[in-house]
């Protein structure tokens, strides 16, 4: 498998409706075929740790058969179109791509 | 849900064995019960860009119902015996706690 993690930090002249559509778009994101699970979430209330970094707006979470399965989200018209709206919004992005 | 994801830079010195010790110490918390899905690997081999860190030698991701399931994981004594074994062996670790 594939698992595809990317936190935003959304700039803070992001208003609470772009916030929102923000977040409509990533949800729409699990509409490319090739999504087998999206998990989509803001920081948790956990117990603060040193090593828990909790300043980032949003984050989500992608699951995929594998690399090529990814790919195809990559490539998507639905991903490309989310890059366009969207990729003005956050000042900074850390993306992690795993397999197991 | 509450999605735990954390990323573990092991110490130069780790020997492979005690890296297959520890990848089947974080597979062996699927073991909690709280654990509804658990993901473990290691950096993929996606396209290169700026904005992926690959530089981490585990990932994990932990879905739990809520975070009183997280809480209940936290202080389970497989997790407290892992963390018992092998804190030693990373030197940097990030924490990403999200709800959804």
């Amino acid at each position: 498998m594939l698992i595809h993690s990317v936190y935003f930090w959304l700039k803070d002249e992001i208003c609470e409706a772009k916030r929102q559509a923000f977040y409509e778009g990533l949800l729409g994101l699990s509409k490319i075929p090739t999504v087998e699970q999206l998990f989509v979430g803001t920081p948790a209330n956990t117990e603060k740790r040193p090593v828990i970094d909790n300043s980032y707006t949003f984050g989500i979470i992608v699951v995929f058969k594998d690399i090529e399965a990814h790919n195809v989200y990559q490539e998507h018209s639905i991903h490309k179109n989310f890059l366009l709206e969207f990729s003005s919004y956050w000042n900074k992005v850390i993306v992690y791509d795993f397999e197991c």
